[in-house]
């Protein structure tokens, strides 16, 4: 049994911590792992969405709100103190490297290799050794040596990436999975809270992936039979956690 | 000691041939290893070309075109008759899949499962399992399964595939390479019959890569500083074939 864990953001920010989250988790994949050509993607897809809007005063304001919101936990009995505190010292830890002048990545629009590459990265089947020859030279390099320049991009965007990664981890604390079923493939639910995040937890045997809508305080949840790829009828087990 | 070659197409038709061939080689890498989502990105390319253009009847012109040519060579004395002779059996018998009156990766287009994929895969960061939580589903199943999925999917280009390779085989074919000089770091020559194909053949050693232009009879080939990416003012020691 293998269980699958699905997310639905319930606001525009969270979709973009999301987003940038599962970039940061693709990038230290090919950090580890030789990908190839394909570890581009993810970083110019980060220099994408870090050109189009900076996220900096929101992640900013969100430490800040954090930090206030541990601290009042750190008064309430039965909580693990140390940990709390912990947290509390790696989103402070997180705020400096953020509030630095320059713009994120700003340092790899000036790399005149990644700027040629991104340029025809979205061109299909532009990675020819005749449109980029560079590239196919670079790819021929050790691994040891590609790693050491794919770690020094990567690190141009950790400051966003490290405390959005802290952030979405608190979020995602804030409620545990309970055991749920969707008649007829069909849920909805409400919250007195304002919800960020929904959470599916579905073991993959039943074939079956959850679409999930909502906003607020209010969400949905259709589950559709992979082969077919409509919406099934049958009673499905699943596992939920509403975050706020 | 590696040797990288660098190709460069002279003509519009050898530029598609290329692109298509070097798809094909991403997606034969994705059939054998696991390349979880990145075996979208050449199978979507491949989709866009075909979709762009239909490239059928300019292949099944080369197939008999060298068919003449290579029955020709059959007359010549001390030729390999038998390699010959195999050779023509392969391009003939490309010949039938192409004729079918379906388009190329027609049928892909109805695939449901592929069609909102490829939506989406051209955006930053849209592999995130609330864009395509279907996705999140397939890349979870096993391998074995993912893989006979990519099998079924790259098998609607073979026909298109197959004799493009063996072209591009052929023309590769008419020209061994021959150790030549760039000094400062440039090259050029022509040819008194029309050619299609530049390779270079070069040391990474020497950490420069060729860009490469030209036109029918006549290229030129300016080699570039990885590190510094400018012309290089040092001789350069490379292999040359001028493919027709």
């Amino acid at each position: 049994m293998t269980e699958l864990i699905y997310e639905q953001p319930l606001n525009e920010k969270i979709r973009s911590y999301l987003r940038l989250e599962y970039l940061a988790s693709q990038l230290h994949k090919s950090l580890t792992q030789d990908t190839q050509q394909h570890s581009f993607y993810p970083l110019f897809s980060l220099c994408e969405l870090t050109d189009r809007c900076d996220y900096r005063s929101d992640v900013l304001k969100d430490i800040d709100r954090y930090i206030i919101t541990l601290s009042k936990w750190l008064e309430l009995p039965h909580v693990d103190q140390q940990q709390i505190n912990e947290f509390i010292s790696r989103l402070s830890a997180a705020k400096t490297p953020l509030q630095s002048p320059d713009r994120i990545g700003i340092h790899l629009k000036k790399d005149k290799f990644l700027s040629a590459l991104r340029q025809r990265f979205g061109m299909p089947g532009a990675c020819c050794n005749f449109d980029l020859p560079q590239l196919h030279h670079w790819l021929a390099k050790p691994w040891k040596e590609r790693q050491l320049d794919l770690q020094c991009w990567v690190d141009q965007f950790q400051p966003l990436l490290t405390p959005i990664g802290l952030i979405l981890e608190l979020i995602r604390s804030t409620s545990d999975f309970t055991l749920t079923d969707a008649k007829a493939g069909f849920y909805q639910g409400n919250s007195s809270q304002t919800l960020s995040l929904i959470r599916v937890k579905i073991d993959t045997t039943q074939e079956c992936y959850p679409t999930i809508s909502g906003h607020r305080n209010r969400y949905a949840i259709h589950f559709v039979d992979f082969d077919h790829q409509r919406h099934t009828d049958k009673t499905i087990q699943f596992k939920l956690a509403t975050c706020s």
